[in-house]
């Protein structure tokens, strides 16, 4: 097999989902470095390529590219089974998915600044939508984490998961830029804290830039 | 393993996404109509007994609950393994789920009529963002269809796979509720058209009101 290429940039909050299961699992990688602020990933030769979607992440495995973060993590899963990321009762692994999911569908993709722009010119009715749909989605997994992980360090108890790595990028935007009040979210910031401890997070931290 | 209960509701996309599944698998399974329209998915007594995200499908298994559908796909698939929804090798499951999420997390959300609604008032104003989203994935997604299936009759090659479940409902939304000029999406069409004359899939048409 040959070494795996990721197409990542810092500042990509998708990208930091792949990087902690690859840090994780300690896979030796490639990265190419893919500007998604100059619109790199939306250049012709990005595009057709590497990922028509023009998105980051995407991982070159023998000539091969899968795009799509989820996809990306659950192949890692399947191809490099050391240090697991999923249980091993399928309903857990069921349920790590749903926390990945309900993120990836529910949160992300609507919090986007690009969504929000569209949406509106004016910055506060983009910070209004945005926030909007991150306390949807917030209250929703502060509900659900109380259950898989009750009095568990991570998302689903004291053993990292994919949903670990969906969750530190979605609570470090809402923080970091969004500035949410997060004080109606105790459990999400606990297990954020503990996540945030971990080296294999912390590598892809967006303030680590990516050369 | 006692006989799993489908919440979900006729309208709803996502459903119709994990009964094609469950017909295809010839899974034995009840349904519990959950109303999206008059919110009862959103009610108190659902939200806390079923699902605090307060959205359908649900899938409940031995008294626990998941939600989310590419998560419940997944479990089918682990669980009831006839009949497979996902390639052997890990490569191409990988292409399948990156088809999956490109139209979950890429289309879905985005394109929704109430993300429409918050967006604008105003009638132009609402389809206007939600072709600029759906156009916006048909044209990444009629690209890797062409690699994932240049020959095929559905998403990857001849075989049924879960990218075609979230396809369906994608598709026919575009057509019937915003009735997008599809002319760009030769093949796009022609894996619906194919996926369409499944029994499995008809099964779970919106038509079909669910009681």
């Amino acid at each position: 097999m040959s070494r795996p290429i990721l197409y990542a940039f810092h500042v990509s909050s998708c990208s930091w989902r792949v990087r902690i299961a690859l840090a994780h699992k300690k896979i030796e990688h490639d990265i190419r470095v893919v500007n998604i602020v100059n619109r790199e990933s939306r250049s012709p030769e990005y595009m057709s390529k590497v990922n028509p979607a023009g998105q980051i992440p995407a991982l070159e495995v023998n000539g091969n590219v899968i795009a799509e973060s989820l996809a990306i993590l659950e192949y890692l899963e399947e191809v490099y089974p050391q240090k697991p990321l999923l249980p091993k009762e399928a309903i857990e692994r069921a349920k790590v998915r749903e926390i990945c999911e309900l993120i990836a569908t529910g949160i992300q993709p609507l919090q986007n600044p690009k969504v929000a722009a569209r949406h509106s010119t004016e910055t506060e009715k983009r910070l209004e939508w945005t926030e909007y749909y991150i306390n949807r989605g917030f209250i929703a997994l502060e509900k659900i984490l109380n259950t898989t992980s009750a009095n568990g360090k991570y998302c689903y108890g004291d053993s990292l998961t994919t949903a670990d790595c969906v969750l530190v990028p979605q609570v470090f935007n809402a923080i970091a830029r969004f500035k949410l009040d997060m004080t109606p979210y105790p459990k999400i910031m606990s297990i954020y804290n503990s996540l945030m401890k971990l080296e294999e997070v912390k590598l892809g931290h967006p303030d680590n830039k990516l050369s």
